[in-house]
């Protein structure tokens, strides 16, 4: 990989910050958040530990930086296009999905996985994430979807939209690992119908 | 909570280890994994540290050997009972795993979220135990449901049952956690329409 902007060009703190949050995103493609070290990020970056330390202030921080700006990302990504129906900028919304999490496998399994069973501050970020995903959800899809089914916003389906979120993480991360000969648009349109399959059954 | 048998009864080896592995799961009930250590353990059970990691080895080796006992525990209790439709029976094996996961709360999210970040041989375990239980499934409840929605067997609706599996523990974990207002009866009724609610689109 190339190596990123030579330290001699002038940058400020807060850009050069970026900068490394970005490459550790990108370094987390291909490697677990425990093979992440502040050593590897120094070496692909071309500047020293100690100026990471500085600018991160220890492998904590450090990962929980990356995982928060891991986060961030995937709910950038996957935001509505505004283009269509909601339930086609749903369709949208999961294709990017997937395709996010086929391009940064490693490092969303470690979100997912790590973080869920990780320290209490990478807990809380996934946490946050999750919920900032469903509330999104919410506010397009799910409420013109419940509608079509005559459903209000109720504790009950929040619950079934929580879990269908985990039934999407579990079905994504599987399918990326090994498809089992699963087309990419069988998964996309599995993943669209399972929605409306879960909530039709609380139709009053 | 009363101590155990004391030491002065004589017991073999291995009934007294399973003696320890069941107090294990218990105490498990009402505290994670981390908070479950030997000493823990020792106290409750009125015998010595010394004794335990005589019989366990270390703290991680009785970790291990009691997730392991109490997905042995959730695989045997969420058995199908022979009574009725395969569909009835499925309605059946979920009522005891709600109530499983209800009386053994702490110790459920140690299993499925813990060992899913923990140690490779925590991981195993739960794959083992998720697989064991989605292949059971199959072998009744699934491919009768299947079959009345003419499908097979194929990677696809694997793939979905895989899914499901996660769906299920999420909204049954999140339940016990904070029921929302949402009853028993109707948590189940869900639980119980959301398998051919996601794999009724797959019809051909």
């Amino acid at each position: 990989m190339a190596h990123m902007t030579s330290s001699r060009v002038r940058m400020s703190p807060d850009a050069r910050r970026e900068q490394l949050l970005e490459l550790g995103v990108r370094l987390l493609g291909s490697r677990s958040l425990e093979d992440l070290s502040i050593e590897v990020l120094a070496e692909e970056a071309g500047i020293s530990r100690g100026l990471l330390y500085h600018y991160f202030g220890g492998k904590q921080e450090f990962h929980v930086a990356v995982v928060r700006r891991a986060a961030d990302d995937l709910f950038a990504v996957t935001a509505p296009d505004g283009v269509g129906t909601q339930l086609e900028q749903l369709a949208g919304s999961l294709e990017r999905y997937v395709d996010y999490v086929a391009a940064n496998y490693r490092g969303y399994v470690s979100l997912v996985r790590g973080a869920a069973g990780g320290s209490a501050e990478l807990q809380e970020i996934y946490e946050q994430s999750r919920n900032a995903l469903t509330d999104r959800l919410f506010d397009g899809a799910v409420a013109q979807e419940a509608a079509q089914l005559g459903l209000t916003d109720t504790p009950a389906v929040r619950l079934l939209v929580r879990g269908w979120a985990a039934f999407m993480e579990e079905v994504v991360v599987e399918w990326v690992r090994d498809d089992r000969g699963v087309s990419r648009d069988e998964l996309l349109a599995h993943l669209a119908a399972s929605l409306p399959g879960i909530l039709a059954p609380l139709r009053p």
